[in-house]
């Protein structure tokens, strides 16, 4: 089957791929080769990229920022990755994502890169939204809420 | 329209995204966050790595190499870019490029960034072909020169 | 006071610059302009290769490998990174780094990035030795062991 | 000798390590584990990268601008490498550049990077500044000018 790439790939596409629930949006890429380092696999500094390119189609898909006009300052407080299997040179990935949990001005996502069928690697990242000033926090507006949790199941953690 | 990324494009394809003749080869791509400087616009040296990602496309696409077992050693002798016009956040663009001369050992290349019809950056490369001992150079097997001219019309510059 | 750039710095240098016990190893650097993204700080997936210079940097000051002929296949297992204060152009960092724990094949280490004396991130990553077929585990040779021990104070994780 | 890292050198260092007039400006750096690529030298997308950390030092150190509060618009306009020699891990380098020529709104810098008393790579790019509003040009003020002819000796090519 072809893979659509860098478009939001629906339920189905994301099933039939082997990405599970409860994992609902996600999109396919592949592995360029600047991204490989000399052991020939996909660099550990890449994945935190990735992550940061998903985050975005993930923003605008759920409707809580075009990133067209004013943008949302966003700030990772923290990200863990564990990584279970390379990725080479041209490889097809998706990487899929959700919000886990939020709290007032932050929220917790995790993310998983899947190739192949098999999960080869999981991330987990807290993120903050702050005022324009980039140092105050910034209270979650409903539209991050609402679909953190109609989407994403995501839990209340106050 | 929707545009297929990361995958090569036809002619015809081309043309109706305003790449102009000689140009028989692109392929599209999306900018992404970490590709941004400062200035909010993609930072000059991406643009290497994004021939760089075109030329392997290219060279598999041409029967030159698949990129699977063996990689041929290729080895970058000079490149220039002109930068027209600036790529911002989620802009999709198509590199295209083609072979415009080749000697013994070496070829060169024509690459252009196109985005919304228009010409964004142009650039050409000088490519040498290496032993696998990176050092001797060596000459270009005939199903290098022999796509070069069937494909791109390339003249030999002996 | 000015900083030796790239290069080992002793404890009594460390320690002045705000880089407390147990680390006895760092190195200093400055923020490129490349390493910033567009809100103006030095973008979180940086960290990560900065942590992967420090490593090699590390590996030779303790005698475990000089990098020069063959190298060890070094697999990252997981990492993460908690960020408390943002970097900005041309900030003086030190990465400062040990190792905390071992296993039969791999070993955690824990870094620090201090600028203006400040702990600005704090990371642990999970590194793995690999045979040459970047597969089988290798046990981690005595050099290796040793110098965890006597120089950082690792313990045994059996 | 042991060179000072990331510091403006001086003339007789430039000369002691083979930079030739009339370079008068250089900064040594060393290889970095994530700049290598696949074929275990420096990509050749990063010399890129290190003439922008260049171009920063040099303004900084010519009195054009502290990048402290406002910075300079500066967009590249054009820019050619040649690949002379290729640089591995740790190798430590100089970036030399100068100001060759300028004109009303743009200048013309050359770069060299010397390796073991080597030159490795040559570069050329033409730099325009702009109107905060990264469209308009603006004129180069006498500062950038003046220093352009006392320290480089550069010509007005209008």
């Amino acid at each position: 089957m072809t893979l659509p790439f860098l478009t939001p790939l629906d339920v189905p596409t994301l099933r039939a791929q082997g990405v599970p629930a409860p994992f609902v949006f996600g999109q396919a890429d592949r592995v360029r080769f600047h991204e490989l380092d000399v052991l020939d696999h996909v660099n550990n500094a890449r994945y935190l990229s990735w992550f940061e390119t998903f985050r975005i189609a993930y923003l605008r898909a759920y409707g809580i920022s075009d990133y067209a006009g004013e943008r949302p300052v966003l700030v990772l407080k923290s990200v863990s990755v564990d990584y279970n299997a390379p990725l080479h040179l041209d490889d097809a990935y998706i990487v899929a994502g959700r919000t886990r949990a939020f709290r007032n001005t932050s929220w917790t996502m995790e993310y998983g890169v899947f190739a192949g069928g098999r999960l080869c690697a999981s991330s987990e990242a807290v993120i903050v939204l702050m005022e324009s000033d980039f140092v105050t926090r910034k209270r979650l507006p409903a539209r991050y809420t609402r679909a953190f949790i109609d989407r994403d199941g995501a839990r209340f953690e106050g």
